[in-house]
């Protein structure tokens, strides 16, 4: 077990960053992957609780909606709505004609897969797209922000964490791993913002706001993915990775704060 | 009963007509009131199956889509997205704070409402103002099209209704009243046409598009809410309208057609 999960770390995290250095097609390729396992681990998720998901259709959904993040600037919002409305009848239909039991439970777990794991990972797309565009670091920064995070959240919490944060949901989250954990984003934020590797597009402002995205959101997410855990009583979303559970948990920090980054570069900053 | 029910019916109807003459900002605050009560019946009905829906998560959800809808041709993909993104964050992190049980199922329950009612639904506001805009009556002739295939099945299928559709589902609708449906359907959108009362923005092809839309999808829409009600163990979404059922039950003809429309108006058409 111990030499699997050596494996992973191993393998996984160069590969990782190579893809995110590669950009383009293949890091987009490679986060659909994601998607798709992490879906996959969502609506097993939704079965330990007695719904059947049309597995397919969340599938197509997740092509489709990866592609769509690929592409976005040549999109219009009537083709984006057009690709949604169409996943929802085509969902509902199929689960008319399959006729199985419990299809408003189907229907509602398979439409919030879709929701939950494609429609908000699927940001890390976009923003890498973004970071080619401006010549801007974000995307290797908020990875390496998240590893900072979880790294120190871990460290502290272990050393000196007694007062529990969320006891009813992770019965292992302190306080004072939490604010280790976004003092350590914070300061991978700023730190690469001094050393001007963040991209001159992003001003100190940014790099804070950054910074609190991983550093509380990321947590907060991760707090939300054990809540669905913890309701559907398992304790990892998969076995994919030998130790680190499924994809799903890898992601559960960056599937919150991919996306508010997102909304952070598209509203806040007006890109 | 049947006095409410012809009360319903003696205000309805021409209020609704009256509505949808009016359009623009009265016809969407309509549009927008029924998709509300619609999204309380949904809701309603998940109850029947456990989950608890986040009931104001989903109306705020409502209020913000029937807005885009409405001003739509001057929203971005990027706001578009960005509004979905928001609202399934906010999902999760209210759950998270509320500390029910089933979360994964009540989460679930909140975002495929948003999905199955206002999504589907608000469409009815794109078509509204684009008849506006391109002074059409796609919007009348789709209801008028809707009641004719409704009345023209009850009638048919109870006079030679015999071998039965779908009778997991639905046990009333017949093949005989299905088929009258379509044809009646057609004959509305035909009938307008060649009076010219369509809008001369369509042609032919068009008219018989519309006719199939309603006439099949709009029967099939019908079949996914009686699935809906079925897996709940309901008869009726609601008794707001007496003998009419829900709002749900009125408007299960247009879920699907006034989506559909709009896509065929935006895809095929390229408006």
């Amino acid at each position: 077990m111990m030499k699997g999960r050596n494996l992973v770390v191993l393998i996984g995290i160069p590969s990782w960053l190579f893809l995110i250095w590669k950009g383009d097609l293949y890091y987009s390729i490679f986060i659909l992957i994601c998607m798709a396992l992490a879906l996959g681990e969502f609506y097993s998720l939704m079965e330990e609780k007695g719904a059947k998901p049309l597995r397919w259709m969340g599938m197509a959904a997740t092509v489709f909606i990866a592609d769509y993040y690929y592409v976005q600037p040549a999109i219009t919002p009537h083709e984006m709505l057009g690709g949604i409305i169409l996943i929802i009848i085509l969902t509902c239909i199929w689960e008319l004609f399959s006729k199985k039991e419990n299809s408003g439970q189907n229907i509602a777990a398979t439409l919030a897969g879709i929701m939950f794991v494609p429609v908000l990972l699927g940001t890390a797309i976009d923003i890498r797209q973004f970071d080619l565009l401006m010549s801007t670091q974000l995307t290797l920064v908020l990875v390496l922000s998240v590893w900072a995070c979880d790294t120190a959240a871990f460290i502290f919490g272990t050393l000196y964490g007694k007062k529990k944060i969320f006891p009813s949901v992770s019965p292992k989250k302190s306080w004072v791993g939490s604010v280790a954990g976004l003092i350590a984003a914070m300061a991978v934020f700023l730190g690469f913002y001094y050393q001007d590797w963040l991209g001159s597009y992003f001003s100190l402002k940014d790099a804070i706001v950054f910074g609190l995205i991983t550093g509380v959101f990321g947590q907060i997410g991760d707090l939300a993915e054990s809540l669905l855990k913890r309701d559907a009583g398992v304790k990892d979303t998969g076995t994919l990775l030998a130790g680190h559970g499924g994809v799903l948990d890898r992601f559960d920090s960056l599937i919150f704060a991919m996306p508010l980054a997102y909304l952070y570069v598209h509203f806040i900053m007006h890109y």
